[in-house]
């Protein structure tokens, strides 16, 4: 029997296998989880992948269920219905949409002001009898005497299709007209119609969140995620600059039109479910760290990764959206938040736009953790940053069992301290294992919140000494010297797991979760010596991790300065919520540009404090003076 | 033998021709006029025509030597080389490109003020020792604190290349900033390198001409000039717009892709010849008729041959070049000039900036003969304007023997009141023709001065009478019953032409001349009765046309009212001198969008006084009452 190579994104893992054989089967072989609720007969489409590179066998009667035509020809399939056929690269999409009520309920702070960058006129457009008036200049005339707007100009794809648009305006008496800024007319429609919708856009390094909203009211309408299909080329920043400085010009060309296809696809499904067309989102946020953004921009990052990594731009960014790709409606633009400095990013900046940290008086420290950490210190006096090269550890990266905070990862784990027992959760059933019957929801994999657990719970056991080795007497059954030969602790048994593999922590996992917390609690140590404070008042986690971590067991291992767990505050994804602010607001680009002005960068390299409050930071917890 | 169905454009004339005929062979048949100085060789390279559709023989070795790759796959071919083989449609294009020194005549006047819209900034680029500057901002700064530059933005596509160029400017100490307008960044160079370029752009409904200037100074570097390759789609206004309905959507692209394709060809042509890059074209100014300017923009012009013949846009419009496709600075704006009114487009208000009847004391009339006569009649305190159906007449079409005014083209008619012979004179030739020796360049028609020439020597010798009917009683050998039945008059025999046939001018070429010179002398009449006054103090002719007629004549047979010769100015290609001027000038820009608003348009259709007008001019001469 013949056999492929296929490889598996994001976790580029490698594998043979032979022709014939599904997608489901090979990856589960791997103990790469797919969700299958039918468990693969193709009857519940939840095993969406999308072959990237290669050729799956035919495209099968029950794909076509779920498979839109659009999404067919960006290679999507149903894992448990696509057969290896050849060499190929499968990327196993982390999706997720939301609309409607669902969507209402992702953030918890609406904008207060509803003040969008585009604008919906609905003019009275009184039949013209004079001729030769050019249909331009009518529109213009129009928004100066019921708008009093002046001074406008329109885009060329709008002007193209303006004297269709009109002479039906004119039948009807109304038209509306969307202009951005006061200053451009994106959009002209007949009739009074002006329902228009905004996207804000997060763009993480491997996870794309985006939310559609309505410009009209601020309401969020739909919601949905996906993997940032970039991972293929890399799964962090810095693979991604070398990627494209291995393949000049199209390096970043790819890269950036795979994401804009993932976005698309998701903006298709989110569009198409609340039946609106995509043509009708007026405007659009984007937000993400330096190399996201110029990706998303199409400005090859190589010199991000070079001295003086100096990025192209630093203010705001305001680009046509069919320089882009973006489906939406092509003569609008997308806004694209300034970023601070270095790899301090537009997200970082839109962090600070939804928790404001400058209007407030009393000091407080966010931290947005992604794949690096980000902080910023400070009141409305002054404000730090820094950016602390955490790794994707506490992302469940690059750790033996790691995987991300999705369904069927363990997401809180405890251990007893008589029987070094093991009690774990899992996303996507409610409450702890023991007091589910067999049968549920098998877990896959560790997420970075019970990654913190298990480090915390083996300290507090002691399973697990100050300076992270294992202490090898520790007697528990559980604690073993793996196939590698170093010790790792068993958080669930083969039998237990969707893999058939035991699930571990390992001695190289908690080094990686202690030089994680190091570089995390050394730039916390730092920015507070900036401001001469010892304590914290106030502290906000942004990010996907924080919404999952149990606060007592990341202050037990010192993630980060003692805190009193009442002031910590979870805010989720706050980027996400700045975009959102920025897509309502147009006073907060203004605010987002001077803010990302005046927040002090500091180089954690350049500290001569850094590398002795990282080795401090080592230890669990941190080993205070 | 195989024929095949054989389309020569812009006659569109249509013949059917065997397989493996030339060309060259078949268009001298049907008496169209192809240049050849090696007669068919294949040495001389004049006989380039464009095989538009349908596919000719295979490319010859000759060929090679004259036909660039790129208009190689333009369709571009030599004439004499290039066979039948299938059905075809066949440009003869009238190309004519000038580098240099003979450019540099082509105005008499040059810009008085140079100040472009694209300006050169030479900046010194220190060696940024601060990491994590962005290189935009570093350039904003320079710009601001070396020339006083603020609020700047940049072009996407310049951003994208910017941090290569920086790093290269940085180690030179020098960049080069083009700046438009004084807000928006289009293109860096390393180096100090303030060469740049500008291109005005006469888009005629014949005849497309290109003046690419230097706008550091004001030279003109090149010019050139095609026919309007939207003759294959009909040849005038009416039929392209006709052609833009038929084919929605598709027509206007197709026309405006055709456009832009010749106008390409010679852009690199021209920038060839003298060593630069069509990158360097760093500003672009267009004018045209409203349906001109109205396709060169993409947008389709149907409205504008229905009621209520509404143009899309009349005021200034700027465009990416990279949304209408020229070969230039991608970044960088093309600026449309405004139109009038109606018919009366961004060619006649490009008349005005060079002629500036709006800044004179005195009173004169402005006449911009093309395929329609636009007139402007008044001074400083106030403007009229009408477009006269003139019809192609004046230029040469739709007459028996007619053609434009090129190489070949009888320019010049005497003939003798007592023996009714003619004498001829021939563009491309010095002089009559009865002072050449046979054997010298054959005439191939007449162009419009030939045909002024020839009805008011017809009518000077008796030969014609004031009601435009010819005298058969007349005893001229050269009058005679034609073909058709109807009444001509011989110019040129047979033996003398270079088609074989004879040259002639019909009893109904005569009634198209009266048709034209009806609607034109009607016109100018209705406008002085506006401003009150009975003789004109001024006249300025503009277009091809008025560089070849005999004042004397024109004023003979009534083509406008009565003036004193010299008092009659042939300003050439103004449309095209305009272009230059708000090329120049960034003022002219403001100033055109002024004066298109001011001059008070009279659409002649609605005119009591004009139908009596047209019916006094159609005598030969006017009939005074």
């Amino acid at each position: 029997m013949k056999s492929y190579k296929v490889l598996f994104a994001p976790t580029l893992t490698e594998t043979r296998q032979e022709a014939g054989k599904t997608i489901l089967d090979a990856a589960r072989e791997l103990g790469l989880y797919i969700d299958s609720q039918c468990n693969g007969r193709g009857k519940c489409g939840r095993c969406r992948i999308r072959v990237v590179e290669g050729k799956a066998g035919p495209f099968t009667q029950e794909e076509s269920e779920f498979i839109s035509l659009t999404d067919k020809g960006l290679g999507y399939r149903l894992a448990c219905m696509a057969r290896v056929a050849g060499d190929m690269t499968v990327l196993i999409p982390q999706e997720n949409v939301l609309s409607s009520e669902a969507a209402k309920k992702v953030f918890s702070k609406r904008s207060a002001v509803v003040n969008p960058a585009v604008k919906a006129y609905v003019l009275d457009v009184p039949r013209e009898e004079g001729a030769h008036i050019a249909y331009f200049e009518r529109i213009t005339t129009l928004l100066a005497a019921q708008y009093g707007l002046k001074d406008l100009v329109v885009d060329i794809g709008v002007l193209r299709g303006l004297a269709e648009v009109m002479k039906e305006a004119e039948n009807i008496g109304k038209a509306t007209t969307f202009v951005w800024m006061d200053r451009e007319i994106v959009s002209v429609r007949s009739g009074a119609d002006d329902a228009c919708l905004g996207l804000a856009l997060d763009v993480g390094t491997t996870t794309v969140a985006l939310y559609l909203c309505s410009l009209r009211d601020g309401s969020i309408v739909a919601t949905a995620s996906t993997t940032n299909p970039q991972v293929l080329f890399g799964t962090d920043i810095m693979s991604r600059i070398s990627y494209s400085s291995h393949h000049p010009g199209l390096g970043v060309k790819r890269m950036q039109t795979e994401l804009v296809r993932a976005v698309n696809a998701l903006i298709e499904q989110m569009t198409a479910a609340i039946g609106l067309s995509p043509q009708g989102i007026m405007d659009v946020t984007v937000v993400g760290n330096t190399v996201m953004h110029h990706i998303f921009l199409g400005i090859a990052p190589d010199h991000l990764g070079l001295w003086p990594f100096s990025p192209t731009v630093q203010g705001s960014t305001d680009v046509k959206i069919r320089e882009v790709g973006l489906t939406a409606n092509p003569a609008s633009y997308a806004h694209v938040l300034p970023i601070e400095a270095g790899f301090v990013g537009a997200d970082n900046v839109a962090v600070l736009l939804s928790e404001e940290p400058y209007n407030r008086e009393d000091i407080s420290l966010t931290i947005d953790l992604g794949t690096n950490g980000e902080l910023v210190l400070g009141n409305r006096d002054r404000l730090f940053s820094c950016s602390c090269a955490t790794g994707p550890a506490l992302e469940g990266a690059h750790i033996a069992s790691g995987m991300r905070a999705t369904v069927g990862a363990i997401e809180k784990v405890r251990i007893d301290p008589l029987s070094f027992e093991v009690d774990y959760a899992v996303i996507g059933t409610d409450g702890w294992a023991s007091r589910h019957a067999a049968g549920d929801l098998k877990p896959v994999g560790l997420c970075g919140s019970a990654i913190i657990d298990t480090v915390a719970g083996l300290f507090k056991t002691g399973l697990l000494g100050q300076d992270g080795a294992f202490k090898e007497n520790g007697g528990a059954r559980r604690l073993r010297k793996g196939q590698t030969g170093t010790i790792e602790f068993v958080v669930a048994w083969s039998h237990e797991s969707a893999t058939g593999k035991d699930i571990v922590l390992t001695q190289r996992d908690v080094r990686q979760i202690q030089l994680a917390k190091g570089a995390l609690h050394g730039g916390c140590r730092v920015l507070m010596r900036r401001l001469n404070i010892d304590s914290l008042p106030r502290m906000a986690i942004a990010g996907a991790f924080g919404m999952h971590i149990d606060k007592e067991n990341a202050l037990a291992i010192g993630l980060f300065p003692w805190i009193e767990p009442e002031k910590m505050d979870m805010v989720g994804n706050a980027a996400g919520h700045g975009a959102y602010l920025a897509l309502m607001n147009r006073e907060k680009r203004a605010e987002a540009n001077r803010i990302a002005r005046e927040v002090t960068h500091i180089e954690l390299a350049l500290e001569p404090d850094f590398q002795k409050e990282f080795l401090r930071a080592l230890s669990i917890p941190y080993k205070e003076v």
